[in-house]
């Protein structure tokens, strides 16, 4: 992915360190991944809004809530959820032991999982595990990291962002997990960002919250929020720029974040369970951003719609029917509806449409759904992927 | 299903006949139906929540609004669906050419539809046919009207009950159809039921929308709910026996009502696309009612959940997420799930359960889920369907 180099995103900006060890917990491969700044930076973070959140989630707000971290500890295979009080004293062990391990205070360590739902975490394996990856991080460990926190997805997903500000070079590194499920687990979207620009909390929270809004919010594989679901950003300011708030600069910064977070979802769906396609659902002409957002993630996460893109069908029927599931108000004569460059329904009248085009504009391995609500300013992009037998077979048939 | 003779379901009740035509809507079998009282009935109905409903719902809700109705003319393989005003004024045509024929006011008949979104009726077709059921109506053509509203179901759901009130018996007569998809179209649901019982139309709206909230709103196949949806009833009071307001004997006719559309609602799932499996899902110890019913739809429509039961998999760390996401309060420490007669995980610990007794409780043909959620008197049951490789096969590629 964009600007990666074989060391990985995520130690891209200065000061952060990192490692992957294995530990056991997942049979093969990384399983535990350590990202580590050289002075304590500004943390934010969104979590799953699952009401029966994974232990390493109500722990880790915490730390969020402090607005200062300076390590990240996350395991993949086993994910701490549905664990009970039990579990909660596990994920604090792990930051306790990461913080030992670094010299650091415990309350600055961010704890993740990712994995099977229902067991408790073999922390014989994982402490031992954690002293390791604080030995050998290095600022080529970030790649290391990212493979660490996999479960089934095929391969990492990793973006690194520069911009220029004041004569400095600043870096935002990032890297995912998502869309892979293991018996009894499902997709656990973690995303870990880092950059070595300074900046105060609030405005890295805010930040964060618009470009979370904007990209991973809008990310749809199966429409299971999973227990585990976190995104974390860190900036330790190791470039001396410290950009307050209201500093113009903020723009460019926000922008790069903003990229950094859409090429990882666009990364997630498109290795999505069975995916064989991207969905693109584009809606403008919504009442509101908030209407534009939710009418376009209801079309994205349509079975039918997933089902039909799958079969190359330029079903615009379903689409227009998961329009009006969004819950959200429309008026069906001024409804537009485009696949690919092909007007296929306007302002409420089915076109005839060239029946060859339609199928073509299916055929890609993104399908491109454009939306006109012909209502208001409000527009968002959601993205998914088709419904495929090859889900349905991973899900079903296979228990690891 | 239930009672049901080879005359049909609808008719069974007193001064009710039927029929089922061929227009050539469809290109084989019935494909309009006209169910007719004997006198003016008072009519209830229950419609789509759907944002852009299709003509015959907008123009069935004004007849429902004057409480009054002596005729349903039903048409299936075209669903008037996104026809702006042009569809309108075919649905309003249909409701005329009924009274026509029927000699009845036009404000006495509803009219349905289901089929392909997005194209005009052809009234050239519908029209003739229409007089032809109309001529061909009788006490024998329930079975016919019945196989006239399917579009991709396997076969009619039909479901008769008698209760005895007062030294008369009073009969229900129930038809359904749902859970086909024709391109481009999706599931739709039509429902309608009659009865001899003489009932207020206060006493009928309330008693429907009691029983279908219990039964047809907790069913699930694949979550995309259609632009044509509608439940009618039609009590026309033939045997004389009419029940005032606040009649004792009122509840006993209701458990018949609640019994037929239980029993229809479970012919849609077990008719569902590709289904090999029924899901039923019984969450109890909700806040509310509300509550219960919005966790028990929720897990019955997981994803995640329906692959799982496609695999006989006993996977309860779905059930346990889809339960979080349902938006409910829910407390972790108190929750407990079962399958079939094996607890999984009780008041929030994962119970060492034996695996062969689990997976044998996901080989039947139903599939049972119990969720205590230990907080409170609410509880309520949704069925659902398994979801497999056939479904993804029928939606992506075939196009009918």
């Amino acid at each position: 992915m964009t600007g990666v180099k074989d060391t990985g995103a995520i130690t891209e900006p200065a000061g952060f360190t990192a490692a992957g060890v294995f530990t056991g917990v997942k049979r093969m491969g990384p399983d535990l991944g350590l990202v580590v700044s050289d002075r304590p930076a500004v943390v934010a973070g969104r979590f799953t809004s699952h009401r029966m959140p994974a232990a390493p989630v109500s722990y880790t707000r915490e730390v969020v809530a402090r607005g200062r971290a300076q390590a990240i500890v996350a395991n993949s295979g086993s994910a701490n959820a549905a664990t009970g009080r039990a579990g909660l004293e596990d994920a604090r062990e792990m930051g306790r032991a990461a913080a030992r391990a670094l010299g650091i205070e415990p309350e600055l360590v961010a704890v993740a999982s990712t994995g099977v739902v229902g067991s408790r975490l073999p922390m014989d394996r994982i402490l031992p595990g954690i002293e390791r990856a604080a030995r050998e991080r290095s600022r080529q460990g970030g790649a290391m990291a990212a493979k660490a926190i996999l479960t089934t997805d095929s391969h990492p997903k990793e973006v690194v962002r520069r911009v220029s500000v004041r004569g400095r070079t600043l870096t935002w590194g990032g890297m995912a997990k998502g869309s892979g499920m293991i018996h009894p687990n499902l997709a656990t979207m973690l995303c870990f960002v880092t950059t070595d620009a300074g900046l105060h909390p609030e405005v890295l929270d805010a930040m964060l919250g618009r470009a979370v809004a904007d990209t991973l919010n809008l990310v749809t594989v199966d429409g299971d929020q999973s227990t585990n679901d976190m995104v974390l950003a860190l900036a330790n300011g190791a470039q001396g720029v410290h950009l307050a708030p209201g500093d113009p600069e903020l723009e460019v910064v926000e922008a790069a974040l903003v990229e950094v977070l859409q090429e990882l979802a666009y990364g997630l769906v498109e290795d999505g369970e069975g995916a064989t396609r991207v969905l693109r659902v584009r809606v403008r002409g919504a009442a509101s951003v908030e209407d534009a957002r939710r009418a376009a993630r209801t079309i994205a996460g349509s079975q039918l719609v997933k089902a039909a893109v799958y079969g190359g069908d330029p079903n615009w029927g379903r689409v227009y029917v998961a329009l009006g599931n969004a819950g959200v108000p429309v008026d069906p004569l001024a409804v537009t509806i485009r696949v690919g460059d092909v007007v296929l329904m306007e302002a409420g009248e089915v076109v005839a449409y060239n029946e060859a085009e339609a199928r073509f504009a299916m055929m890609g391995t993104e399908v491109r759904f454009a939306v006109d609500m012909g209502a208001g300013p409000g527009s968002a992009e959601a993205l998914g992927c088709d419904l495929t037998e090859a889900y349905v077979v991973i899900n079903s048939k296979y228990r690891t």
